[in-house]
Order: structure tokens, then sequence, then C-alpha cells
């Protein structure tokens, strides 16, 4: 029989291949490029692949969106604690995220879980652009982020690109 | 000069190279493993490459600590709106959230930023097992979670394995 934690078994076997060669043992805490990556929980996304990154470098912070307002905690916290001095807020084409409404998740879980959720902001946006420029406000308006420099991008989940908003 | 956003730059010129052999443009917007993992932004931790996951496959939500409390609302999405039928919770050894308390990060932030922080709780902790233990609980206690196999796991930056707790 299957074990009913099947993809964690999975992911033992694989994190045996990847433990057998790992070098990187040695690597500090604070991120060694200064950066916060804040974007999509999106299972087509790849940010380390897609940007370049390696063990090390980056803070990646992921929700569904890859919306800042939840990330301000661990944006605060990178930079406070960690030393980050730059921010790239990534959103995507095709995101889930564009797919609903508050009113539409809520009715849909209330029937389904017989549970309400109306005291929950589920985020959802109908523009990736404006989404990005919304989430870099955000970050700009809170006293409690550094004025640092914020890069916006949507990425391309058909080609693989990052494109500047 | 070095522009403002000097690791944006970077990243564009890394995401070129990605974009340039890119050939996973028809991947389905739902997680291909049915799978939701929740871990820390840490930066020495690569998900995808600890635990062999290729992009279409997985959720990957992350803020610091990897607190399940605060990925909640992606966790549902995922669950509701895009099928996920799994969960998997990553802490990690040296984790920053060993390193402090609620009380002093407030302090620092009031001290270096002129604000008061005392409206966000920064989710901190002193036991990493621990953490796993009660992130879960988190999880299972919602009403709002589906009734599935969640597993934990301690991450060790020193050796890159997966320690199930």
């Amino acid at each position: 029989m299957a074990p009913a934690n099947k993809v964690a078994s999975e992911f033992e076997q694989a994190n045996k291949a990847y433990a057998s060669s790992f070098q990187k043992g040695q690597l500090p805490l604070p991120p060694a490029r200064k950066v916060a990556v804040v974007t999509c929980m999106d299972a087509r996304l790849d940010p380390a692949k897609a940007l370049g990154l390696e063990e090390g470098d980056a803070h990646v912070i992921r929700n569904a969106g890859g919306r800042t307002v939840e990330a301000l905690r661990s944006v605060i916290i990178s930079q406070q604690l960690l030393g980050t001095r730059e921010i790239v807020v990534i959103h995507h084409t095709d995101c889930g995220m564009l797919t609903f409404s508050d009113a539409e998740i809520r009715t849909k879980i209330e029937k389904d879980l017989g549970h309400k959720a109306d005291h929950i902001a589920f985020l959802p946006f109908s523009d990736v652009k404006q989404s990005v420029t919304d989430d870099i406000a955000v970050l700009k308006s809170s006293p409690l982020v550094l004025d640092v420099p914020i890069t916006g991008y949507v990425y391309e989940v058909e080609t693989g690109k990052i494109v500047k908003v």
C-alpha cells in the first residue's frame, strides 16, 4: 500500500541524493546578495533557477499571489535582522489569483466545508501588472520597511521571462 | 555608476539565460504532485533542489520561519482552488527566528525607525522541532484546512538533509 504521505516519502528519497553531494554547509545566515524576493507560491515558478540564485544568496518569500501585504513581517525581519537592502517583487501570468473573487471562494468554502471564511481576505487581483504596482506601493508606504530599491516584474509562465513593470 | 537596483539587474541577466532554454511553457496551473510545501525564506534553502521539485510540481509557500499561521490563506487557496491534497512543513537549523524575541525586535525597530511595531507578531521560536510540531497543529486545528496527510521536517543547513519530526 502506498504511504498516506506519498509525496513526503518521495521528498525523502530525493533529499538523500541532494544531501549526498551537499557542499554548502558553511554558508552564513544573512543573504550574501542582500536581497529579498517576494513572489507567488505557483508550482511553475522556480525562483532560484529563473533568477540565478545559489544557496545563500537571497531571502525568498512566497505566498498565494506574491502579495506583499502578507510578506511585511518577513520583509521587516529580513531587513532589520539579516541586512537585506533591496526588494524584488514578482507576480506572474496565468496566476490563480486572477480566477476568483473573495465572495466566490468564501461561498465555495462555506458550501464544501461548512465553515464561514468571511474573516479572511484572500487577496485576489484582476490585473497582474497592477498588482505588482500595488504591492510595491504597499512596501513603500510602510514606515517599517526601509527606503531601499524595489523592482517589480511579471514572470511569464509561457516563456520563462521576467518583464519589468 | 552601479544601478540602484543592482541585484534586480543581475536577475535580469540571469533570467535571459534561463528563458533562452525554457521548455516548460505548457504546464498546467494546478500542481502536478498535489502538494503544498510550507518552509522558511532562509537564503540557504533551495526547496526545489533539496526535495527534487521540477517546475509544475508543488506549491511552495515561504515566510520568515515557515510559519503556518501566516500560510493559512495560501494553503486554503492551494487546496480549494488548485487541488493539493498533502502538506509538508519544513523548518531548519540555525534559523533566524531562534535569535530574537518580539520584545527585542520591537525595541530595535522603535529605536532605529522611530515607529512602533507592537501590532506585529513576528513569530519567533526557541526550538525548531517544537515549532514544526506547533505549526502542524495549527493546520490540523483549522476547520478551513482539509484533513490531508501533513509531514514535518527539520532541514539541516549544515548537511542538506531533511530529518522527520
